[in-house]
């Protein structure tokens, strides 16, 4: 059959992953922590397999689990969801944002994303017959050109998606930037989603500004997140959706079809252990330290160091030691130095090549320090 | 905003497993076991939790799972699967429908479904812009037309999806189905969707014929089971789907931006598990069994026992006791009698009404004594 799909390839992930396991390489490639999640997480999930907790969950997760995202929401952002009409839990944050757009998208119809950005919105966009608009992120910063933004809509556009903190930049946006988001969408129909999977990372003090904290924005946004990088499971794939009920009656009739549920056991566990209030307080500080780690082992490097608010990523420019594309340069990294990380050009449709890489930090200090040190070497 | 799917409601599945908690009815509606899964599967899945492996699954899956489906489809069906380029594992079977389904249909084509079928193969063929052709199974009997399904195939067919053993009916198609479709498809461009999660559940000697026993079928053929059905773990959401290299791409572009991987432990779990032949060798008997004791407890009642052949399902026909439509029958009979089932009408686009409803045995026997208790007063 012709592809639905004709120029996508292998995924980056799976690309520089792979590559790295077969270079025996330090992976700072795809983002996962090489640490354990919290043990009694895990004792959770096998209490409930053994209480028999391993049939189909509720389509919209179990009742509990959206209980405690709908108090945790409010904790956070003084938003209390109702957890009836507003919440879904999704098999990870990647199904959550095919279901949104799914849910919303039409032939023909326009959505603004913002360049660099994750490499499923396109795609998904595409299958429902939508045009992706690119709009760049502002190099070097990344941060928005709302003016930008501002002219790319058109009377055809029915979604912007934005990330923040930002994958895989690490920039995070200031509550002017959700503002002028509100003012930009405000009066219009167009929809938002805000993926906010990494909204427990947010350093130096500064804060998370969701998307649920706008009342305008919020009753326009689908706002996705996920227990992946909050507690150290991202092979659990438990996302969730927080939307007005108009919007979650459309996200629920896709998950129906697309997964239908997600998995019990962890769910419940997931449940019982977010009133663990102290394990997503202590994030920021447990991986600021790790990024400061990090960074202050590459002070020695050629590498130029781009500051990272937020995510468990850090960017590093590499044009004083190459001008070879990203690509290549990555590759030869993991091959010649034996450190994996990701070419940001595989994060713009064309590959446009600005001579980042980005190196996943959720790393044992050893780890890091390893890596660091055959970084300095180049 | 106006939605893609105006005519999906709340799915008939948490429809009457709502009504049965509701009413503390005897749940016999939607299709899960209430008993729990082996031991030694729960011990696996905590073995490897604590063994950090928690993080992202490769996207296609683990390699070991992959191998071990790929030397349990040759014992079972003389076909040797490669798990590098034929084997995919997803988020359940319904992910795998889904997934298959995005990644072949185009706008306009056309997808021949046989109803009554389950409720999401015609929602995701219309969200790829495709059009269902619904045939009708044979009434009673429900038997493949095969003439009138030739008949029903034009220029624009892109696929014919069929499910053997059946989901509502239990009827399992013969092997001489399975050639009709062969011969209907060789020298054309349609493609295939077998979904065979009840695989492991057919009876009275019969054998489940697998479009994987046929090559010129198999080359064309999405084959897609499931472990929720055969290990008693619906809630796990491990599906796979096993196809020629050149469908495989097409289907991992999706799966890829669907929901990336499936969860890790319980990958792992189920690949040293499927070793144990003896647990799925003896699914037949266990499950014939269960529907015996149902049967035969249900001679005296005024319900027609029509034959089921496979899956865990038990059609009955009530026409003897009511003339009512089957939706308001099954409402009744939960409130009324304390025992749910699901009314086959839900199975067609159309609600048709054969006056036929669904009762799942795959439940203790004191549950299913219990419920025909109830059913046989009427
Ligand atoms: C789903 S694999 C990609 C993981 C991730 O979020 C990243 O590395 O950017
Ligand atoms: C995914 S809920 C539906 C379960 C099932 O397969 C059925 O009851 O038919």
């Amino acid at each position: 059959p012709t592809s639905k799909l004709p120029d996508v390839g292998t995924s980056i992930f799976s690309v520089m992953s792979a590559l790295a396991n077969e270079q025996q390489a330090i992976n700072l490639s795809q983002g996962f922590p090489d640490f354990n999640c919290p043990e009694p997480l895990m004792q959770l999930v096998t209490r409930y397999m053994h209480e028999g907790f391993n049939q189909y969950a509720p389509m919209p997760g179990v009742p509990k689990l959206r209980q405690r995202i709908s108090e945790k929401t409010e904790k956070m952002y003084g938003y209390l969801p109702n957890p009836e009409t507003e919440i879904t839990v999704t098999s990870g944050a990647t199904e959550a944002l095919f279901a949104a757009i799914t849910a919303v998208v039409k032939p023909g119809d326009e959505v603004v994303i913002l360049e660099p950005c994750y490499d499923s919105y396109a795609p998904a966009i595409r299958l429902s017959g939508g045009v992706p608009v690119y709009v760049p992120l502002a190099v070097p910063g990344f941060h928005v050109d709302w003016e930008l933004v501002k002219r790319r809509i058109s009377s055809r556009t029915k979604l912007i998606i934005i990330n923040t903190p930002h994958n895989p930049t690490g920039a995070v946006m200031s509550r002017q930037d959700m503002e002028t988001l509100a003012n930009l969408t405000d009066g219009t129909d167009i929809l938002v989603i805000s993926d906010e999977v990494y909204e427990h990372m947010v350093f130096d003090g500064q804060e998370h500004v969701s998307a649920l904290q706008l009342p305008s924005l919020r009753e326009r946004s689908f706002v996705i997140s996920s227990f992946g990088k909050t507690y150290h499971t991202t092979g659990w794939k438990i996302g969730y959706v927080v939307a007005p009920p108009v919007l979650t009656v459309e996200l629920r009739k896709m998950h129906q079809f697309i997964t239908f549920c997600s998995v019990t056991p962890l769910q419940l566990a997931i449940a019982d252990f977010i009133e663990n209030e102290a394990h997503y307080r202590s994030l920021p500080a447990f991986y600021q330290a790790k990024r400061d780690t990090f960074c202050e082992l590459l002070q020695s490097s050629r590498f130029e160091i781009i500051p990272s608010a937020g995510t468990y990523f850090q960017l590093l420019k590499y044009d004083a030691i190459s001008d070879e594309h990203d690509l290549d340069f990555a590759k030869r990294l993991t091959k010649e130095i034996g450190v994996a990380a990701i070419p940001v050009s595989a994060f713009y449709h064309d590959k446009t090549d600005h001579k980042y890489l980005r190196f996943c930090f959720a790393k044992g200090d050893e780890t890091l320090q390893k890596a660091a040190e055959r970084l300095v070497k180049l």
